[in-house]
């Protein structure tokens, strides 16, 4: 199976071999070659120390939609794994922000080497974060 | 209350104005002036879809720690926010590698921005996951 | 005088305020609000050791250009500072790849803080790097 | 060759192979097996338009320092190549700050990947920046 038709049954709804996107109600909401769009639900179980949603929710959000827009490049037999993801944060998310979402595209997409980018926007369509990163790609 | 202060409270046991922690069962280990130890344990709920502890989790437990070490050094009344951080996956984190432990130290604190840096380890002592990151300092 | 203004004088070719510029033959291209294209040309004394153009060249061309797209936005009375420049590299940059076209522009421009992306392409348009960063501003 | 034998022959001052080194007034300080020490001599010539040494002064000597600490571990026949540098800059670099060093380690060697961390630290010992990268590996 392609990392395209494996994401297209994420989206259909099966998120079942996924158990962290249960933790953030994270959905696939769009995907074709070399994008995706995710979203994710922002509840009070997710808040930091300071009354905000923590940071890791917008960094697991966007290195699961990074290596979504990766991942669907892949061919069947081709492996991908994340070496590094740097997430900025632009603006605090409340509690009640959401539905976040989330879009990421491949930048680079090489033989070896993969880089993607993403922004994390709130209902409002405001930037909260965006990020970078890279894939090391092996396999047939 | 000082950074340093709050942060012994954490130790002490009363997370419960941290949410977020209670997701990926997030323990403050040690804290000391620029120095934070945390620690998780990681389960099936953190788990991706290729049965590895989704990267979210190191990401979040990174960014806490870091975010610890700086707070440790900031006297009542001053107030940060972290801006980015970038953290490098160096190896899969199974569902039973935990508890993990997380250190991490402040790089640079300066008046208006510190860096700090930080480890991820399994409970053999194994390396997975570093991170750097950036924070402004506001307030008094 | 404000960023986009002095960026502008940097374009119609007065850049002896910035000897670096020089060194790796760098020069305003286009520049306008929240966005700015540099060139740069590579030579054999930008070489490293394994005969391809050393990293720092692309760097140095990312960092500068991704500060002007920034610097573009300033008023008069305003003052920003590089907090932090990541960069990708995609492929290796030859000496005869020149020149060189760096795009960047604003992603988040707030009122302590911007961040920018970037592109490096060769003289065939092929993506060689890209990175982003993060300013704080402050002043008047 | 290996990589360690490679560094002490530019070490011992055979710099010619790396024909930007000398636009920086690079050199090889130390290296031993994961290791590596670089200096480099800020001039006129590297500042930038308000007057002090530009970015990419640092990010070319962190990304040769951390490249050099990366390569010290390399056996004969293994080839590696830098997919990304990041760098905080924590410090304004002023032309007569030098000779500045920079220290750099290997954080992660694996058998596809590595990472590494460094610092430049001024004449008076004072942190101007710090980086962190991922090397990709490959060969024999």
């Amino acid at each position: 199976m392609s990392g395209l038709e494996y994401l297209k049954q994420l989206q259909s709804g099966d998120m079942s071999a996924w158990p962290m996107a249960a933790l953030f109600n994270m959905k696939v909401v769009e995907v074709s070659e070399g994008r995706a769009v995710l979203s994710a639900e922002p509840a009070r179980e997710h808040t930091n120390g300071i009354g905000i949603v923590h940071g890791g929710l917008a960094a697991t959000l966007l290195d699961s939609a990074l290596g979504c827009a990766v991942n669907s490049l892949m061919p069947a037999g081709r492996v991908f794994t994340t070496l590094e993801v740097k997430v900025n944060f632009t603006r605090s998310i409340r509690e009640d922000a959401g539905p976040l979402r989330c879009e990421a595209w491949v930048v680079h997409a090489g033989r070896r080497t993969a880089t993607a980018e993403g922004r994390v926007l709130d209902r409002a369509g405001t930037l909260c974060a965006h990020a970078t990163g890279t894939w090391i790609v092996f396999g047939d």
